[in-house]
């Protein structure tokens, strides 16, 4: 087996998100999808971005903030991804490289710019979230490095970037890779829609045993399954994938690996603003994951990045994660 | 007169705010001047970009974030400032705008990029500033809407902008269109290396009539009147301005108004990053100002917004702050 560089190593867009409060009024006037995640093309971008308050611009991007999430908490990570040579490149790359992640992806020179998510934050704490995938949906599978794949524990992949032709056929290729060096793979089912274009693709993935980890919340498990009750969904996944996580919110979460299963609740907070939430559950479980802890320890972890991250605007934690850990895990 | 279209006009640095939080170690480390705005060329901001950690961006510039916090308030206002033709101009104008203000400077085709502050916030809440000007230091006069100004109640600069060549002459030509019309000229000091460079000016400015609303902390009273002790300084100043205005952090604000004087304390907060504290008390202070209110409940207006920034990142309010003055004053 390659020696082992990182811990993990993901696939993902590179997203700015541009983030302001709004109300259900304006939600419902722009016909907004409340609460999910919508492709929107430049002039429907634009289009919306006129109609959003003053905002903040945070890097984003799913299986970004889970890395940024790991890196705090101490793990070795490195990000692929694509961003355009403009300044929210810039903001992205910087901030994933100051969070101690590798990022050597090159910038794509062309048009369109790097991606953006507009994203609407209703006092109910809700996010809904609208993407122009910019240059992130032209991840060429060219931009890997197979090498960097094949020396992390684990390769992580979201499913909103299964949706863009380029970079669902790069992460095709980064599955093999990951897996002719003996290498575990992770997937976030990411949203709904994605289930719908492309559940075919997620259901043979793992029919052929390549997703080690998979990670869902109670509507994409039900998507996914055909089974609307949770545990019917359950047990239609539990002996095809050898570690399966399920978040149901506020409810807490179940994970189910190898034979032993274990839920824990949420962990209480305030709840500003929701975006992230799965991203930085993902992030504290494979922490616990990779270090071959207890499966509980493991969504406690997850638990507590959750909580920490839906206590703020943006999806990049702000608290000293370890710190946090320490404290709440002793 | 010109009939009044605007509540305050102002003339500022367009500026996008790179924030991150930092430590002393840091501010060490790159001698950084804490506490206090450096002026960076490109290079410099692209070293202390590299050496910061995961960030967020907030528009900024200092007499934008008092109209923002004035126009939150209620108050029509009308911004001058120039921005680049890049996706930072994009935000600010974005910010400026869904903020209710009327922001019609033509963009800047040409280099530099739009001006970006570099903002490292230690965990006593201090914030050090690092400006790259850009294309907000090129403001021509020729950008001037002197019928804007003329319809202005208050024309509002800051000392910031006073430094570089053309928007200093802009700024002089705005004061003689505002005087023209019979308009009141507010001016805020800005920071003490201001005052070392061009305090000549703003005496002159001073002993020539042209400022009737001066705001200054206790450093930059010092620096303008070389009197270090407060009351001396005060009393060096208080014929030759109609309105001056002094903060002085977390004991307080004093002001004095055509033979008038209050004086108020600070209000109450957690403080988490002070960058805008005196952008938002001019900002309460003038709304309370260009409504005639009495002097102690314009200080109070003042002292209500500069905790309301404090408590947060970045320099443009999150709260109500209508419901915080009905909150606070009843």
């Amino acid at each position: 087996m390659t020696e082992t560089r990182y811990d993990v190593i993901a696939i993902g867009n590179a997203i700015v998100d541009i983030m302001a409060a709004s109300d259900d009024a304006t939600i419902e006037r722009l016909s907004l999808n409340k609460g999910g995640m919508t492709l929107v093309d430049a002039d429907g971008a634009r289009r919306l971005y006129e109609a959003m308050g003053p905002a903040k611009e945070i890097s984003g991007g799913s299986a970004a903030n889970t890395l940024a999430g790991l890196a705090a908490l101490g793990a070795k990570c490195a990000f692929i991804g694509q961003v355009a040579d403009d300044q929210f490149g810039r903001v992205f790359a910087h901030d994933i490289r100051a969070g101690g992640i590798d990022f050597d992806t090159p910038t794509r020179e062309a048009e369109p710019p790097t991606a953006q998510c507009l994203i609407f934050v209703t006092p109910d704490a809700q996010r809904t979230m609208n993407t122009f995938l910019g240059a992130s949906q032209y991840l060429p599978a060219a931009a890997l490095d197979e090498q960097a794949i094949a020396a992390a524990k684990v390769l992580y992949l979201e499913g909103y970037l299964w949706d863009p032709e380029e970079p669902r056929a790069a992460m095709r290729r980064a599955i093999d890779a990951a897996r002719r060096a003996g290498r575990e793979v992770a997937f976030t089912l990411s949203e709904v829609f994605v289930i719908d274009r492309h559940g075919d693709d997620f259901r043979a993935l793992i029919a052929d045993g390549l997703i080690d980890v998979l990670f869902a919340n109670h509507t994409e498990l039900a998507a996914l399954t055909g089974e609307s009750d949770l545990e019917a969904g359950i047990a239609a996944l539990k002996d095809k994938v050898p570690t399966l996580v399920v978040t149901c919110g506020a409810e807490g979460a179940t994970a189910l690996r190898k034979g032993e299963r274990a839920t824990v609740p949420s962990v209480a907070t305030t709840v500003v603003d929701t975006t992230g939430a799965g991203d930085l559950f993902a992030a504290g479980f494979l922490h616990g994951h990779v270090a071959r802890e207890p499966l509980e320890r493991c969504l406690q972890r997850g638990a507590i990045c959750a909580a920490e991250i839906i206590s703020h605007y943006g999806a990049r934690p702000e608290a000293d994660l370890q710190a946090l850990m320490a404290e709440k895990l002793g």
